[in-house]
C-alpha cells in the first residue's frame, strides 16, 4: 500500500511550549508608549491598576524576551493544545496550484477559537490578585465565550456585554457564555451611563464593540474585586498568542520546511500577531525570510486606510490613548458578517511594526471571502469563522499566482475559529443576500483634527 | 516542575487502524436475518440492492472478521482521525471521585459527531458503484450533516429529509448541510407519496425520522442512479464505527490501563456499537472482563421497555422487516431534545446482543442529562450534543457510585458529538422550560399484535 500524505502535524502535551515570546526587545525600535486620557502624558503601570492585575501589566510595558507560562495555564492549554497544523492538500488540488496550503487550526480549542489562549492566564492572574470577577464586551461572540470558559474553569463570574446587533442575531452565542456560567448583556445597555446615554438617543441602537469596551470599564473600574479583561489589541494580549507561532515553528522543524509566506486576518491584530511574531523572530534574526501579510475586512480597513495616531481604543474615551492605526474611535462599521474584525483600531504593537514596514497590509472584500470559505469547507471539511475566511481568501489569491507563476510557495495561515455559530451569515451568503456596498463608501480615512489632540 | 497530567492520548495518522471489526462471526449465534416485507421470507442481498450497493450489502451479510477500510476512506478519516482519547480529570475533581473517566471525544469530525465514520465509506462505495446522488433522513442533523460532509468531498449530490420539528427549530443545521452542498427538505414534504398523505392529515405534521426514512428511501429506491443511506442501526453502519472502539483499545494499550466499564448513549445504535464491540471482542475471548452498558432516553426506551420482535425500519413500512427492541414503527416520540434518540427501533444486531445478555441497558431522563452536560461543560470545556449527555449522567451516576463504595473503577465513554448547533436546547433548559413529564406515560411497549404479524 501507498503511503498515504500526512494531513495533521502533531506535537504531544509534552512538546507544548512553555514561554510566550515577546516580541518588543527584538525590534528595531520600541513603540509608542500608551497616554494618560486626562493629562495625555505617557502613562505609567499605575493608570492601568484600576482596570488590570498587576501581572498583567508587568506583561503589558515588559522588556523580557520570553515569560513563563504558569503551571495551571499551562494544564487548562493542555485540554486542546497544541493545536494541530494542517497540509490542505485537498484545497490544493481543487486549486490546480503547485503552492504547498499549510494551517494551525484554532478552532480545537473548546470555546471555539484562538481566544482562549488568552482568556486562560488573564483569569487565572486575576485569581492571583484576588479579583473574583471579570466584565468584557464581545462582537461575533469568541471572546466573550472564551472568558467565559476560562471564568468556568478558575470559578470566577464573568459578565459580558454583547454588541446590540450580535445580540439579537445569535441567541446561540449568548446560551453558549451561559452554558459556561455568565452573564451576558446587551449592549449598549441601561446599566451603565454610556449604555443610558446612547439609548436615549437611539432605543433599539445596535451597538458596536468600542461602546460595550466602554461598558464594561464603567462597570469594572470603581469595584476593586472587579476587573476588565480585553480579548485583543493590546501588547499582553498579542503575547499570549504567541504560542500559535511557537507551535508552529515546532511543527514546521518536525516536517523540514519553512513557509515563505504567513497570512492571518486582523481585526485587533492578536491571532495575526500570534501566529507572526516568532516568525518574524526568526526573520529578524536572518534565519528565515518569509513574506507576513496582514488581511483586513475591506469594510473596516484600519491598517490599509486608517491614519497612525493616538486615539482611544473605546467609544467613550475612558481607555488610555494608543498610537495605532485607526478609522477614529468614533467609527461605527457597516454590520459586516465577520463582526471579530469590527474594530476602529489596531493593535498598537503591530501598528508600530507595520510602520516599520516589517509586514504587509490588504483589505479583502467579503463576498470573496466567503466564497473562499465555502471552497474550503467542500474540500477540507471545516466550516471556518467569518473572521479567518479573510486569510483564506488571500491564500487562495497567492495559490492561484503561483499556478501561473508555477512557484512552489509554502503559505502559512491560521484558521483561528471554526464557524459553527456563525452560520447566519453563511446563510445570507448563500440566499444571496450578502454584498460589498460597503467598500464603496468613502468614510475610512478620519482627519486628524477629529483624533485627540495630542501635545508636543 | 512537577509533571503535568496528560489530559489526551494521541495516536499519530500512521497508528491508525486499518481495518473495520466485524463481531457477527464471534457471537454465540448468528442475529436472525432481514425478512422481506412482502414475501415476510428471509430477504436475500438481491432485495437490498435498490436501496444499498453491493459492497454494503456484502458487508451487512458478511461473517468475516476484519474488513480493509479502502484507501480513499482511510485518508479522508485522517483529516481528523485518529480522535483523541481525555481523561477527564476535572470532572473526577469536581465529583470527588476515585473512579477515573475517560472518553473518546467525536466530535473533533468536520461534520462534528461520530456519523462522518460511516458516511465517507457509504459515499465512497457507492460512488465505486457508479452511483452519483444519495438521499436520506436527517433527525437532529448530525447524519445528514455528516452525509453532506462525505458527498461534498467526493463532488456527489446529496438530498437530506429533515424531520420537520428539527427543520423548524434549527435553520443552522439546514445551513451547515448547504454550506457543504447538500439540499435540505422538510419531512413531511410534498415530493413523495408517503408526505403528502401525512401533509393531508395534518398540513404542520412535525415529522419523525421514521417517516423522513420513508420519504428519502420512496425517491431513492425507482431511480437506478440514487441510493440511500442509512446512518445508523444496519450492522454496515456499526461496522464501520468500530473504528472508535479499535483506536481506544491502541489508547488504553499505551496507557497501561484497562476498562471496567463502558458506557454509550444509543438511539440506533452505531456510536455504541462502535466503541463498544471490539472491546466486546476481548472480553469473549476472556482478555478483559468490563461491563458494557447502553443508556437510552426514558421518552423513547426501546431497549428497556420495547418488545424483541419483527418489525419494519420506517413509519411507512417500505423497508424490510427486522428482529428488534421497538416501541412500534408508528410510535411518534415526545419532542426531546436528543433528536437523535428518538427512533422507534434499535440497532438488530445490538438487539440480538443485548438479547444474548452481553450488554446492560439503563434509560435516563433528560434534565438529569442536561445538568450532567453543564457540570462537564463548566470542568472540561466541550460543550456536549444533548445525545451523549445521556452516557455523561450515566457516567457521573457511576462515578459518585465509586465516591460512596471508594472503587477506583476506570470508566470509558464516547462523547459523540459537541452540541454546537445544539444550543437551543440548551437555552429551554437554562430557562427552566425543560421536562421529564414524558416519562409517565405508558404508551411504549407496543402490544405484540400491532406489529407486522410473522409465519412460522
Amino acid at each position: 500500500m501507498a503511503e498515504l500524505p500526512l494531513h495533521k502535524v502533531l506535537l504531544d502535551e509534552s512538546e507544548m511550549p512553555t514561554q510566550w515570546y515577546n516580541i518588543v526587545p527584538d525590534l528595531p525600535s520600541p513603540p509608542p508608549p500608551p497616554l494618560h486620557p486626562g493629562t495625555k502624558q505617557p502613562a505609567g503601570p499605575e493608570d492601568f491598576l484600576p482596570l488590570f492585575p498587576p501581572a498583567l501589566i508587568e506583561q503589558e510595558v515588559s522588556t523580557e524576551r520570553y515569560i513563563d507560562i504558569p503551571e495551571a495555564v499551562q494544564d487548562i492549554y493542555r485540554l486542546w493544545r497544541p493545536s494541530p497544523l494542517y497540509r490542505a492538500y485537498r484545497l490544493e488540488q481543487a486549486l490546480g496550484t503547485p503552492a504547498r496550503i499549510y494551517y494551525k487550526y484554532e478552532g480545537v480549542s473548546p470555546a471555539g477559537s484562538h481566544k482562549t489562549n488568552t482568556s486562560v492566564p488573564q483569569a487565572y492572574y486575576n485569581l492571583q490578585a484576588g479579583i473574583r470577577k471579570l466584565t468584557t464586551e464581545t462582537g461575533a461572540g469568541q471572546w466573550g465565550t472564551a472568558l467565559a470558559f476560562a471564568c468556568s474553569l478558575f470559578d470566577m463570574e464573568c459578565e459580558v456585554w454583547q454588541v446590540g446587533a450580535s445580540y439579537d442575531l445569535k441567541p446561540d452565542r449568548r446560551t453558549m457564555m451561559e452554558v459556561f456560567g455568565a452573564r451576558v448583556h446587551r449592549s449598549p445597555s441601561t446599566l451603565t451611563e454610556a449604555g443610558r446615554r446612547l439609548l436615549a438617543g437611539r432605543p433599539d441602537h445596535p451597538g458596536s464593540l468600542g461602546i460595550a469596551i466602554s461598558e464594561a470599564v464603567e462597570v469594572a473600574a470603581p469595584d476593586p474585586e472587579v476587573r476588565y479583561a480585553l480579548g485583543s489589541v493590546l501588547n499582553h494580549v498579542l503575547l499570549h498568542q504567541t504560542i500559535i507561532g511557537e507551535e508552529a515553528l515546532l511543527q514546521f522543524a518536525k516536517i523540514g520546511q519553512t513557509p515563505d509566506l504567513i497570512i492571518g486576518c486582523t481585526g485587533g491584530g492578536s491571532n495575526f500577531g500570534g501566529l507572526a511574531f516568532p516568525f518574524l523572530r526568526e526573520k529578524l534574526a536572518g534565519r528565515i525570510s518569509p513574506v507576513i501579510r496582514a488581511v483586513e475586512p475591506t469594510s473596516c480597513p484600519s491598517l490599509t486606510r486608517g491614519v497612525y495616531a493616538y486615539d482611544y481604543g473605546d467609544t467613550a474615551g475612558l481607555t488610555p490613548l494608543m498610537k495605532m492605526h485607526t478609522l477614529g474611535h468614533d467609527f461605527i462599521p457597516d454590520p459586516i458578517h465577520a463582526g471579530g474584525l469590527r474594530y476602529h483600531g489596531m493593535s498598537p504593537l503591530l501598528s508600530h511594526i507595520y510602520q516599520l514596514g516589517l509586514i504587509e497590509a490588504l483589505a479583502v472584500p467579503q463576498t470573496e471571502c466567503f466564497a473562499a470559505a465555502l471552497q474550503f469547507a467542500r474540500t477540507e471539511g471545516i466550516v471556518p469563522a467569518p473572521e479567518p475566511t479573510h486569510a483564506l481568501a488571500a491564500c487562495i489569491r497567492e495559490a492561484l499566482a503561483c499556478k501561473e507563476s508555477g512557484e512552489e510557495k509554502v503559505i502559512l495561515s491560521v484558521l483561528s475559529g471554526h464557524g459553527h455559530l456563525d452560520l447566519s451569515s453563511y446563510r445570507a451568503y448563500l440566499s444571496g443576500g450578502m454584498t460589498d456596498e460597503q467598500v464603496t463608501n468613502d468614510r475610512f480615512a478620519p482627519s486628524l483634527a477629529d483624533l485627540p489632540q495630542i501635545p508636543d
